[in-house]
């Protein structure tokens, strides 16, 4: 697995994989990576001639009291994982290799980005957006693929490819979980052993919801005011937001007429962690 | 010439000719053509293996007092004229095609679209970052042409295409005037007769201006203040704004110690015309 630090070279990579008629897929990361993340890879590589990994904490999509400083790294493990999976070439950027000196320009996609994570973190999809936007034009896939378990990001993505008429197809790939139902996240690792106990909760309480929806029950207040009870019942659980919203466009939503997304965001002390289900009607 | 009112029948005619190892050369424009833009084709044309033009009002960049329903419009004329320059390929969407029900991505470059045009413009180098990268992800080309004249447009484009590691080279040309001076504009044809015949002050001022820096003149304020004097004595002209920059920055400047932009717009009646000079140092 070629390893890239600098811009030119993966762009030399993937010129000449292309050159060679390859279709190039390509998994963006923050690294710390889990079985989440090679299932993006395992797809990629089943879909793609080659196939482009990333690591990169992108600054700009943390918020200052948020945890960039603190998110966990651990490069000889991602890079041994990325390799035993297949990937052909890493990108692996500094700070100052993306964001030099000077660096102003962002992307915003604010119909879909106010809401939900987007409420409680300002700014974080405009930074997604924007380093998105960075990696799609150096890496030129021809597929990028991200994880369902970050449903708006997807969403988000997804309508800035079209908005802005990018030449890319998003792959949204399904949420790995632990066998307890704990959606796989870099940052389960901050849990204590009893936070760690109590997380299955999170799924638990979508898949409830998602039961009763299929039995019948269409307002969306009651199916969010169930997963609410469910979850204030938590020792140490702390609700961020739980919401129905419309599928693609996140509009709020009183009736489910149509599949719909169940989203949440519930804090465990500092560890704030998301999880969201699709409600079939 | 190929007429592409779809963005597959562009994409598909640039994939062809990229496939037979030709470098593509795009021209954006709004239409009503002068020799400004055929400057840029016949520049495109010696550079490129392939050579595409569009022509589309970008509702996008114009606020809502301004003049996007009278902008100036020939389309018959604006084809004969890229097609007598050689260029191979014209985009001309409509704006239901560019802007589909429920667009709403942005992509915006601070750091410089705030002062001169942007001030007095608020949202159009919004909408011109917008659509640039619209029109560079449909088109796809190595190389992208603009007119010097709108100097903060091609320093915003620059920056854009350098923060967001667009895969294009964009290539300035200067700007072509009228044997008088005037620079050449869709918009001088809404000039008056009067009015036309007191548009040269525009470039004589910036030239003035310019030779006095020349002479060794480093105080910022007493150029712009020349300027200002001599379009204040002109009947019918309303100065929006004279202003000297530092490139390609476009910070403030008050003492010349290296190349600056010394910009300028000015109405006569409803037009508003636009100019500019780089102060050499």
């Amino acid at each position: 697995m070629l390893i890239c630090e600098k811009i030119a070279e993966i762009r030399d990579f993937v010129r000449k994989r292309k050159g060679q008629g390859k279709t190039v897929g390509f998994v963006p990361t923050m690294g710390y990576l889990h079985r989440g993340h090679t299932a993006l890879v395992e797809r990629a590589r089943g879909e793609c001639g080659a196939v482009v990994a990333s690591i990169f904490v992108n600054p700009l999509q943390f918020g200052p009291k948020e945890d960039f400083a603190e998110y966990p790294r651990d490069f000889d493990r991602d890079r041994r994982m990325l390799e035993e999976y297949g990937v052909d070439a890493l990108f692996y950027p500094s700070v100052g290799e993306m964001y030099p000196c000077g660096f102003c320009t962002h992307v915003e996609v604010p119909g879909l980005a106010g809401c939900l994570c987007g409420r409680s973190r300002p700014g974080h999809f405009r930074g997604v957006a924007t380093v998105v936007t960075k990696l799609f034009n150096i890496v030129q896939p021809d597929r990028a693929y991200f994880g369902q378990k970050d449903a708006q990001q997807v969403l988000v993505i997804k309508k800035m490819v079209e908005d802005l008429n990018m030449p890319v197809e998003i792959v949204a790939v399904p949420t790995v979980r632990e066998e307890d139902g704990l959606a796989m996240s870099s940052r389960n690792v901050y849990l204590s052993p009893d936070q760690r106990a109590e997380a299955p909760v999170l799924y638990r309480s979508l898949q409830e919801a998602a039961r009763v929806a299929a039995g019948g029950e269409r307002d969306a207040r009651r199916l969010v005011e169930m997963v609410r009870d469910r979850l204030s019942r938590v020792n140490g659980a702390s609700i961020d937001y739980v919401e129905i919203r419309s599928l693609p466009d996140l509009k709020e939503t009183e009736r489910l007429d149509s599949p719909a997304l169940l989203a949440l965001a519930v804090r465990f002390g500092k560890t704030r962690l998301i999880d969201n289900i699709v409600l079939e009607v």
